[in-house]
């Protein structure tokens, strides 16, 4: 069977399983801030429309001014994107040939873009259910790397690692002359998350990748930035494509950096839901991970193989991201997204029927 | 002085020009439909919305069987980009390292990706005024390439190459197993443009790149698609990153795609508007290329240089294309779009006071 290499577009997932997309659906396969964009994206919507006829700026430079503004780090240190995914290829298109370092399971971008040009891999294997860094072993692997992607807090099981565990393995990267690539794509999901951004200035090995389609509910329009030393910075501009970024994303972008208080609000509304979810599934005997974000692994761990459960969801029209490309999870585990409330408890009432039928 | 690598976005150029960006001003240097987008999508905008919260198609299938139908090609002949110019990054990035011809003056994307890919380039060099393609000296330089760019009707001089010229470039190509890139950026500007899209089917050579965001003015949201070999456009799609076309982007290409009438009209009004202009040209004593589209080449004969025309203008708020970036042109044409009835007026206006204080 030919599994879909990403959650969301379930028409893909669907297919895959022979079976027909219901006309009723929940997607928990997209990470995505169930509160959808903030309420100024939607006022500003008819404004943008005259945005459709001129080029965008080439340079995003209004959103790299309020981003090194927020981030406190110089404009030439940073790069804007045409979603994650762009800077990702980029990345991996600057790295040709070179030897990567690959934490799994993670977000599969980074071992296809690697592929694609034709890079060497080497895999560091977390085990499930902790995931577990294991930096000794990390460490060791460093040794033989020209860089290393690293995705904090980590899709797709949530796991976010500590800061000290960053800068010691920025700190083993440098040491190696090995390029660090953090993808922090959800890193705003998290309270109380410290970056590593700031480090840019201290690390010239150290890129910061990061998504604002996740946070800001806008995966439709594509937009995401890298931050990282300028020469590195101005390379990869170089192999990114002209007018990459969209006008509306720039201007949408523009908007959103301004919402700290959505982005309050979407974390203590995750944080609630992720309490109540977590609770269910330990009283209903479900594993899970231990996810600090808006999405998280499961399984029923009284079925040795998931796929009834995932047969039995999308029947259901409950759409979980598949792990069957996720090295290390291999279909063992189901990633669900945390959506809104109501939502979550459909999600709740559909396994209550499974664990009545299936215990 | 570091000149902006493409028209559009005029705060780059006069900033190069070290003056400040007029609070009015008339933006030629972009070749758009001067009548704007479709009604259609104005009308669709606030249903667009919806669309910002969801992943786009990663296939674009539905805007692929569009095309498919219109073009009578298969599907799997067929790749949607995040615009032209990503197509053209991909079709360099397949190519790195190759040797490839460029017929010059065009489109300056060509050199600059193939430059990025470290790819060899042999130049073929058409000259000012009528750019005639010289094809003996085009075939002797096949000889050596793997691939082969082409602008038609080309840009910046709006000129436009027969099909019979193109077939005959093909065969060569194929004679030494040459990729024929053709971009057609421009086609639908012309009532009688005959493609070669339709001949992908016998050239497993040729790759036809075509842009959607002149015709349908909606530069600020990136479209653009290749067909080729179902062979090679599996290669180009596997060099793409995920996500890459936006989804308001394909919403506005399934709309725009089905606007016939539209296009006709565009193409009555972009031809009345050019026999005017030229008639004005011709009697003012300006020289101009012999466009067939909707922008062209011009200059003052009565001057060795173009730059104190140029800088009248931009003081004058009318914003031309530089061409210092376009070999063979360096400074010595302008280029200007074709806008709308009053604009073109306005430029002509600006035109008569030139001559009246210099000439």
């Amino acid at each position: 069977m030919k599994w879909p290499s990403h959650g969301s577009n379930p028409q893909y997932l669907y297919e895959a399983m022979g079976m027909k997309l219901p006309d009723q659906y929940l997607d928990f396969s997209a990470n995505i801030n169930p509160l959808g964009p903030p309420d100024a994206l939607k006022m500003k919507w008819n404004d943008f429309y005259k945005k459709v006829t001129v080029y965008p700026d080439p340079y995003s430079i209004t959103l790299k001014e309020q981003l090194s503004k927020k981030e406190q780090v110089p404009i030439d240190s940073l790069l804007v994107g045409n979603g994650g995914a762009e800077l990702i290829t980029l990345a991996a298109r600057m790295l040709e040939g070179k030897k990567l370092l690959l934490i799994q399971p993670t977000f599969s971008e980074y071992e296809h873009a690697c592929r694609v040009n034709r890079c060497e891999i080497i895999i560091h294997q977390l085990e499930a259910p902790d995931f577990e860094l294991n930096l000794d072993g990390i460490r060791q692997k460093l040794r033989d790397a020209d860089a290393l992607f690293f995705c904090n807090p980590n899709n797709p099981t949530g796991i976010h690692y500590t800061k000290s565990d960053m800068i010691m393995l920025m700190e083993e990267c440098e040491k190696h002359d090995c390029l660090f690539i953090l993808d922090e794509a959800f890193y705003d999901f998290l309270e109380d998350y410290q970056s590593l951004l700031p480090y840019i200035k201290r690390f010239p090995n150290l890129i910061v990748i990061r998504s604002m389609t996740k946070m800001f509910a806008i995966p439709g329009i594509r937009l995401g930035y890298a931050a990282g030393d300028p020469a590195t910075i101005a390379k990869l501009q170089n192999l990114q494509s002209h007018w990459s970024t969209n006008a509306i994303a720039l201007a949408a972008g523009e908007l959103c950096i301004e919402e700290e208080a959505f982005i309050r609000r979407t974390q203590t509304y995750i944080a609630n839901e992720r309490k109540r979810l977590f609770n269910y599934y330990k009283k209903q005997g479900f594993m899970i991970s231990a996810s600090k974000v808006n999405f998280y692994l499961m399984k029923d761990p009284y079925r040795k193989d998931q796929f009834a459960l995932f047969e039995f969801l999308l029947k259901k029209g409950i759409i979980p991201r598949h792990t069957f490309n996720f090295p290390g999870l291999e279909g063992n585990w189901l990633r669900f997204a945390i959506k809104n409330s109501q939502e979550n408890e459909q999600l709740m009432e559909v396994l209550n029927q499974w664990r009545k039928h299936h215990c």
